[in-house]
């Protein structure tokens, strides 16, 4: 197919195309770069622009279910809906993977809906530059909500963040000791503490999680970019639907909110800035990737190691001859 | 004075040329830096070797006292002794910066010894890079023993356990529940874990506090590069010089077990090999830091924060323009 031709059904929303159009921007193919390249430039010639929700939680918490019933609910009040996933070591195991499209089978077969599994360990670019692209794509082909899923290991939460305009963080009912648990760094990304199981026989541990961490809300500084309340605790049960609407109503208030004092746009302007300084530095470390690079840094390390050159020598040897 | 000069005074061991030469190498200059390189590699021609002593330990666990009774007994063997600071963050108030000469009175005095203060916080080439260069000159000024002291604060123990033939961690008495408190990381760095203050009133509470160190290092992954019974841990008073000697025996016979089996020459090789790659990575990040590349990211990063421009094409602009 065309890049022209691909870039086209891409925006009239095919999924098949969409599904496409990111294992081109995933390949390691340097021919398939350039023309993933090509197609985003086109893309974006006729911008679109969707919600982009970011959603992090640990393995347990209910992310799947979570996920397949927000998304229905959305879904049933007319919008279409992308999942992409963010894992940074696909090679774990744990049912949390989006690959798992069987954990959100409602969802999965919904035709406003599109699931994207995780990418390959290899990916050539790194995770974010695969996942800010695939949003983007997402965005081209006409969804409203693009629901950015991490597990929360290493880097991930930050490339979710910067590229979210609400950050989710989905907790399970714990007892008071578990509450240290959640690192620092996360809640303060966080614009909505989510916690899900608020049903059956943990309802009241819900409860008690949900009021823990809205205090603990309170204690951290309040963010200029929030009104009056946010960031917020709140509860839902994903398994029994409860909950979703109200915490939906609160994202609304706090996204307009956002839009109406130009934080909403700012937030956006300065992720766009974040990731410019950030590809200008993996582009030029990735100078040191192409085979004649890789050969003649390994020649040089040899020296280096047996002590003929200095690091720094060597150093400066490789890179004049780059 | 000219390099050639300089270098001459740096090989026979004046001391006073030697703290112009880490001068030099600190500086910020364009014109220093040719200087400096000029040096080091003029040096390089007659290459020295000293055992290379890494010592990391908080604030309070008596470092500067240890290095002074440590050292001093060094030289009472003989031995030519420099001490050299890593930190990171010389703003950072605190007895234990090496700066405060006054702290080993004694050492500081002898002809056989060398003490350097922290450098200023703005010195050019990071940390890593001018830290390494200073232990190269006091290699060239004939030193036998370079301590490479560290605060324990963020990069700081990487950097000195990368620099560093031996790795020594200092440690005060301490009840049961602090054990806790060491960085698994720094304890996984250590070859010998000294427990400093075995004196008087806290003598019992250091024996316990060794015999806590010894069993959770027993219980960590034996290394390869280790004779039978390292990692160990080992009690000392700096104070009342005590447990030194036999401290320094145990290093001995780690350092010739290492050189029998060839751990030590593959430990310093593996370290130019790493210094060389983060040599590369820095001097190609350091070509943004041109006032031409700052201004230029400057206009594009407006761009982009406005939606004008991707943040991947104005990446390969700016890339392409440099």
């Amino acid at each position: 197919m065309q890049i022209t031709e691909l870039a086209q059904r891409v925006v009239n929303g095919e999924r098949r195309a969409l599904a496409r159009a990111i294992t081109l921007i995933e390949s390691a193919r340097s021919d398939h770069r350039v023309d993933a390249e090509a197609l985003l430039t086109q893309l974006a010639t006729t911008p679109r622009e969707a919600l982009r929700i970011g959603l992090s939680g640990t393995p347990g918490v209910g992310k799947s279910t979570f996920i397949e019933s927000f998304g229905m609910m959305l879904i049933g009040l007319g919008l279409r809906v992308a999942v992409l996933a963010v894992d940074p070591s696909s090679s774990r195991s744990g049912g949390s993977i989006l690959g798992d499209k069987t954990r959100m089978e409602h969802l999965s077969r919904e035709k406003n809906a599109f699931i994207r599994p995780s990418p390959s360990q290899n990916y050539l670019g790194g995770v974010a530059r695969r996942t800010r692209e695939a949003v983007s794509l997402c965005e081209s082909a006409g969804f409203d909500v693009v629901l950015i899923e991490t597990v929360g290991v290493g880097q991930s939460e930050t490339v979710v963040s910067e590229l979210s305009d609400l950050f989710l963080l989905l907790l399970a009912p714990a007892g008071g000791d578990e509450l240290q648990g959640v690192k620092r760094g996360i809640m303060e990304m966080a614009d909505m503490i989510l916690v899900n199981k608020a049903d059956g026989a943990l309802k009241p541990t819900a409860t008690r999680t949900c009021a823990d961490y809205a205090g603990a809300l309170r204690l951290m500084r309040k963010r200029h970019q929030d009104p009056e309340g946010y960031p917020c605790a709140h509860m839902v049960s994903a398994l029994e639907e409860n909950g979703l609407s109200e915490a939906w109503e609160r994202m609304q208030h706090l996204l307009n909110w956002r839009r109406e004092h130009g934080h909403f746009q700012a937030r956006r302007s300065h992720q766009a800035r974040y990731w410019f300084e950030q590809e200008v530095k993996s582009a030029l470390l990735a100078r040191l990737e192409t085979s004649t690079a890789q050969r003649m840094m390994e020649g040089l390390a040899e020296q280096v190691g047996q002590g003929v050159a200095s690091p720094t020598q060597a150093a400066r040897q490789l890179l004049d001859a780059l």
